[in-house]
């Protein structure tokens, strides 16, 4: 799964462009690299964040300064990574040390976010969050085909389930459908993960989720306005839905996941063609990329 | 600086819509609400997220089963705002209740993020975070005017300064610039909070922010190409940057704040045309709705 990043930030996957007719032609392209960052001061974890590498020392003095953390570049002594390059998840912990005669105090947060998980180890790697995330989940069961237009309709469905960002051109939103192409939920938010939690919520509370026998019909495809990053596929992964669509780019990770958790990925679906960066046999895309399933597979008229 | 809420997740502000060539008219427009929500477990703090409000109940049980920490809404035994309609800050808490029999465990938070700040009043709200980010940084003093063509020559820098984006498609980026329309600072980032925090921190390492004697040119204007929240002018203020522009809408808090901050907050830059949210001033319209201004800083030429 893991792929050699080509540059800094820029990591290539595979995909496939198909339209709505079902056309299908297998490709590969760019996408923004996504890995999470732990930032330590004296030995401390005080924030783990997705990002994309690069600037990692920049992207730590100016977290702890809008943060109140540190209250310029002479509260610090040294910024560096932590480990040793070549090991895994090298790069992605950044250890702030407090400049001789000062001593930076993490408790100054201001209503900052904490993380509970503090490890010794130096390694925070994107691999190792898809690991701890499918240890949990298990895979997508090989079901769950769905037409191409399904795709194409729903997304068009997303923009007319807007009525806030209608009004306001602020907002995020989020539509389950099944695979009739009803809309089971949806929700807008400022936030692309608020959106997501709320429709998810909603089908939680209609007991057609996280029950041992789900009411009414199942969740087909998850829409989304925003980028597809790691965690909008992690919580389709936690809510078992098969198909995540969004109107922009996947980053590298979001690819990753879904390519491990057999769920569907589709980015930049706009109009009547989108691309298809994981599991792009259940959409019956002819020329799928998926090796490693058999080729009849690829091959369904859905 | 509180308005009324028109509706739920949307609330109106005025703005001053303006022109490169300095013409402008005050109008008002719809922005998207965002507050603080704080979801709690059985009484404990389990995470703070800014949301538009709207569909709390499903947000946090959609966020609590995507994080692992319910396994379905049989783990639960009710959800309700915490408070009193009518209190301050009500309805932006959220108590998540056991089922009887059930115990909710928040520890199974997978490398979840947990708020280090819980306390036992129900009131959490921007107004709140306004005021506690305020007595942390003064407001910003009245200068570092800018010519309205500062803002569109920034703007169409920006879409320049984006390689990764430009191969992509999938990324955010942020520019700093000084008074004469020099970048300082530019980073790009999955996440519209990093690329700022890398643009800042970048500022910090070179000395040009939070230390005494600021070397070089002071930064001016600082451009982001996603939405400004309430974070985003959060982040400005700390690194004393008087303008804030996005391509993009602001949200409620991202307005009250940079009012209250005397921060001028400028959205919807595109093409030759902007709005200013805040302090208007500061671009010289003349039609700048900030009725607390004497009439004559309104209409000074940049």
């Amino acid at each position: 799964m893991a792929r050699p990043v080509e540059a800094e930030g820029i990591s290539r996957r595979d995909l496939v462009a198909m339209s709505e007719a079902g056309e299908s032609r297998a490709r590969s392209d760019f996408v923004a690299v996504e890995e999470p960052l732990e930032i330590r001061v004296d030995g401390e974890t005080v924030a783990v964040t997705m990002r994309t590498p690069g600037q990692d020392a920049d992207l730590a003095l100016g977290f702890l300064f809008a943060e109140g953390i540190i209250a310029g570049p002479d509260d610090v002594g040294s910024v560096a990574h932590c480990g040793h390059p070549g090991e895994e998840g090298y790069g992605n912990v950044v250890e702030v040390r407090s400049a001789g005669g000062h001593r930076i105090d993490p408790e100054r947060v201001l209503e900052g976010a904490r993380w509970s998980t503090t490890t010794s180890a130096c390694g925070v790697c994107g691999r190792r969050s898809i690991d701890g995330l499918l240890s949990r989940c298990a895979p997508l069961a090989r079901e769950g085909r769905l037409a191409p237009e399904q795709v194409v309709r729903a997304m068009a469905r997303l923009s007319a389930a807007q009525p806030i960002f209608a009004r306001t051109g602020g907002l995020h939103a989020s539509a389950v459908f099944d695979a009739d192409g009803e809309v089971l939920a949806s929700a807008e938010d400022v936030g692309r993960h608020n959106a997501v939690d709320k429709a998810v919520g909603s089908l939680l509370r209609g007991r057609q989720l996280g029950v041992a026998r789900p009411l009414g019909p199942r969740p087909a495809l998850l829409a989304v306005s925003g980028r597809a990053s790691f965690e909008i596929v992690q919580k389709a992964t936690a809510a078992r839905i098969p198909v995540v669509a969004s109107v922009s780019a996947p980053s590298s990770l979001a690819v990753d996941l879904a390519a491990g958790a057999g769920l569907t990925l589709v980015g930049f679906a706009r109009g009547d063609r989108f691309n298809v960066y994981a599991n792009a046999w259940r959409l019956g895309g002819s020329a799928a990329a998926e090796p490693a399933l058999p080729a009849a597979t690829g091959r369904t008229d859905p």
